[in-house]
């Protein structure tokens, strides 16, 4: 902790939902921040319940969001909270941006950003509206080694890059959970909770946030292949994307939830003229590197030969292995960091400041709306427009 | 050894070339082939020195193989040749193989089978008139590993297929070496000797070959980008397809020459309703089972649960690795047998006998056009028919 | 968080020290503990600078340990802290620990236990007479896949166990380190904070508590080779020890600090009569087991095929990495679920309230002993006596 | 092939045996040797059937090696066999390398060199008073990877070396099959025919040598422990050695063949002042180099960086694997360089010509015993002696 804790309040994350637990562990990883307020569930008895597990005041454990913000707003500065996390299913994801933004406070939320492109655009006009905070979480712009693949990339290590090739492998819904009373697989896979895309929205998302963060390229046009492998499914359930990039480079996006037996299996592969990179997140600590003419290194978190904006996001000396709590600290500590120096957009790429925010969400949800376009459509290539922003 | 030593001739795979080296020493390896005639070179003193380097009697080594073959006819039925070699560049496969077959002699090509689908049908035909074998280099189906891929995946072990995943990602034509005086660079970036493909033919091919080969699904869609990253080549150095496969199949090939710093990667992921697996040819003795109920199975190279048609094919005990010459090999013994045993076209699938020949070109050959039509197309998919035969 | 919040003391820790930062993520992650008092540092500008940096009440920090327990004991109970967590320099951990435990206070100690055996029994009787918790981190069995491997030994999966090999390979004492102002090197390698062993005390009895815990065998016998290879090394750096454990099983243990360019590499290797294990820290969600006669199994943090007892070790779902602060963090919620429990020595084995104590510290005294007492010796072997307890 | 094809004569190696065949193999391979006579099997109905098999002239098919040896004396300079490869039971590899030797024939023969050291150093005298080469299947010498490192640690890459650790582990003993009709294992548990060590002498010579080969340090003294952990079996089964070589060097040494599920598992680990390195038999063609102050380096066989001597062993580009044959006719190669060369023992180490021979073969055997001295003796250290040689 680098200087005052800040105080958090949580929206969703009730009792038996995964990721709001995350959340609660990565935001105390440092001390940077106290959980004291929240509407964990839409059920009363089981949000009072959360409230009194978690230790906090009843009196600011409330039922609606709305009634949380209310109550906040009312109490003096040093008291009153410095962001909303927001860990609902994806539905609630604007609407309770929107109103903690309008209501003045700074935002944290899960991704997907939005239902659809529209929503995401709504609550970047409230963010901008408010002049708040707006971070999202693509945790895995978190990792150590993701900054210093992003780094090498960035100073031209690789030369011009050509390829970009990214997976996010996961094979937990091979299987029809979702009629078999699992709850994160029946909200996941519910047009009216999950958005518009399924495997495409949870973890293509991350896929493709990832692909331009660590390439520093934006996609430019795609050509893509969705499909439902399991019988009944409302939503994709895997995805297969051709990607041209800006400046002449190729790749591949892909992200199924039907790769039975697979974990969490995203893996970036980048080339440019000279040699290339490879991290994959179930090995989160170890970034290779590979050259055309000399042996491949293997660069490793807290080992020698790391970039400057990489050492701020560790914690323990090299072999010590850090994970996905820690990555999803780093972001936490970011926005800490931001918001105890009014930055409400974070600090510029690299910086420890640095969090995935606006842009980041805006483009994939852009992403997911054109790869359904194109999915429907004829045509070889869709192009993907650069945002107006 | 398993029967009378065949006699073998060899056309190209003189001095400085590289896969007539390998062949070789496949061919010798386990003592079913006697090398006694070739046609190494065009040139004739780097013929004669290439024939004295390897020990062969002068009067069987000649300038072209038509002599050669004229030569062989000759001579009386126990001292005559049991097949050609054919190890050149791609632009003589076919009118070599055809020479051969009329001459009556069985065929062991070079891949790809061709510079192109007319070609390949050329080859089929000549095949069919004469009655005479012939055989592919697709190395790759020779590795232990993958047979044992094959028949998990055939005997059902994970369920109907979803998802096939092959890529294949070589380094070595990162800058314009086809410029700087290599010569196996040069060849296969120039049309007239490599054919239709650059990457596509010399790699994809395999790829595409070990896709249909371990799924034993037919590719029957496609959507293609086929890009040139090296400045002045003439033909694809990086290649990324969508394939719709039959049964509702789904997955992606990706075939690259320009990935700086990348070894022969060629790995196959192929997942289904139970589980999945992973085969990578630079660990060629290690196969990857992952399951949805239970814990992921390294199944090894002499190890225990290996599947019946696997066994045959390897020759050193667990924890001894065997690697590519094997692989060739066992498509040289699979040969040998089917010569021993008069079965011109190979044993069923999975039997010792078996080798990738006619139905494996055709079909490589028809993906590379197939491709190539995609790549100029606006159309999202082009449509990959079934072979008539 | 499963009750009441604990509230926790820090002995040691100041600003630029290593493991304290590690204890304060431990404690904090998953809401158990809450850190309101601190004796940080012997230097008082660093001490209360590090108390404010932690945000802490600066009437709760204090220049000493004996100040500090002296202030706690006078304050009303639901106030005074629950524990004290030791993270000095070895030559403190007896002292602190002793005045902790005779002023009523359960103690969570770093190791090694003490500087020398005598030591240690001295706090073993204190912790016996106060009737107070004493708690040691021997972090690496806080892994899940640590209780895993445990758990899968002692219900018998590999048979009866004859091989038990440890290592514990680190290279970052290759140079005099110690001798050019890193001060994490120059206490450890100075026997008058350290105790009798260098790398035997600071890891090598890491290596011996996870090699008894996990093969459920004591060491009977030993016979050791101790080296210093840094020149003007006051302590050894390089120790070899061949072991025999009850029962017939034999192993060895290694551990060094001059192994040039190796990271935190502990590992362990146990067999059976019927297969074998492997765990590496620096893979901690990995557990390899091998089988004498079926497929190895790569057994998974959060993946099918884990025993009872691994689970409640777990954060999240698999492929999402935990690491070194969490597996800390399992010893930090053992530890105040005995507390609140109102259990001094903890849950029995495999029970989330289990964690390292008072016997795992005697033992590795002891064995650190045992080691220096067979590098004196000309006798072969060493007799590891049992202790009286 | 790099000149005249030599010829083989083969004593051992009948249908059924393991190594017999990989040496026909490995022999093949390259072309430089053609198999004409044998002496399989002291079955002579066996012998002859191999001979068939292996289509040799019935004439040079002999039921002993004296009657092999008088037949090729008696042949034609042109015609008579070139060397004797000894792929026998140990117990018959003394008599046979002094006849073979006596008679004039040069000596390729299985490790270990014979039973016991008296033994091995008749053959030592045989070789010298002939001067004819003797040669020793001692085969992960042959690996490219294993030249790497050797030649790194000779160039003084990692500085004065301070840690050398080998193992050789396997499974393959773990139960009984000795009593239980596998030859394989029969033999080698057997006093009689494999000699004063079990898995001490069939895999901890390879492991002793190997560590010596790759270290270029002699060992000085050692302390054992040598256990039998099957019930009734009259060998060792397991041997643990602590190690100190020349130099300062401290290392140990694990030899086993009851790690049940193991395969093939031997491992050299070094150490010095600035980094180290790794190789691993199962993997060969990967060397992993770690340094004190950059990124580890993987160097590929076939890749970038490696050095002169280490070229000429290799036959394929990087990414196709070569395995344990390609090794063995590594050894083959050298072999037949050198008698070309008409030079009886072998080049320098690193040249292509060079092959372990008397002083790997003196030396391992007095590892044996010295292993044995210490494992009975209640001295703490076994002093191993320089050979006078």
């Amino acid at each position: 902790m680098a200087g005052r804790r800040l105080k958090l309040a949580m929206a969703g994350g009730g009792e038996g939902a995964f990721i709001g637990g995350v959340h609660r562990m990565a935001a105390a990883l440092d001390g940077d921040w106290q959980l004291v307020a929240g509407a964990f569930s839409s059920d009363p008895a089981r949000n009072r319940r959360t409230g009194e597990q978690l230790g906090l005041d009843p009196a600011r454990v409330h039922d609606t969001l709305d009634a949380l913000l209310a109550d906040e707003r009312a109490r003096p500065e040093g008291e009153r909270i410095d962001a909303v996390a927001i860990v609902t299913p994806n539905h609630l994801h604007a609407p309770m941006a929107i109103a903690a933004l309008d209501a003045g406070f700074p935002v944290f939320s899960e991704k997907p950003m939005a239902m659809n492109l529209a929503e995401a655009q709504a609550i970047a006009e409230a963010a901008r509206a408010s002049r708040r905070l707006y971070a999202l979480a693509f945790t895995y712009s978190g990792y150590p080694m993701v900054e210093e693949a992003r780094a090498r990339v960035a100073r031209g290590d690789f030369g011009r890059v050509r390829l970009v090739h990214v997976e996010y492998v996961q094979g937990w819904l091979s299987s029809p959970l979702d009629r078999e009373g699992n709850k994160q697989a029946e909200w996941r896979t519910d047009p009216a909770r999950a958005g518009l895309g399924g495997a495409l929205g949870d973890i293509g998302t991350h896929a493709f946030q990832l692909a331009e963060h660590v390439s520093g390229l934006t996609v430019e046009a795609l050509s893509a292949d969705v499909t439902t492998h399991v019988a009944g499914r409302m939503l994709d359930d895997d995805v297969n994307v051709l990607l041209r990039f800006a400046e002449g480079a190729r790749g591949t996006l892909r992200a199924t939830q039907v790769a039975a037996g697979e974990e969490n299996g995203l893996r970036i592969r980048i080339h440019g003229e000279k040699g290339g990179l490879e991290w994959s997140q179930m090995e989160p600590n170890t970034l290779t590197l590979r050259w055309l003419d000399r042996p491949a290194e293997i660069v490793r978190a807290g080992g020698p030969g790391l970039s400057p904006t990489t050492l701020p996001r560790l914690r323990t000396p090299s072999g010590h292995p850090e994970g996905y709590i820690e990555a999803f600290g780093n972001l936490y500590r970011a926005v800490a960091g931001s918001l105890r120096d009014d930055a409400p957009t974070g600090g510029a790429l690299g910086e420890p400041d640095w969090f995935p925010g606006l842009e980041s969400g805006l483009r994939t949800m852009a992403f997911v709306e054109a790869v359904l376009e194109s999915a429907r459509s004829d045509e070889k290539w869709t192009v993907f427009p650069a945002l107006a922003d």
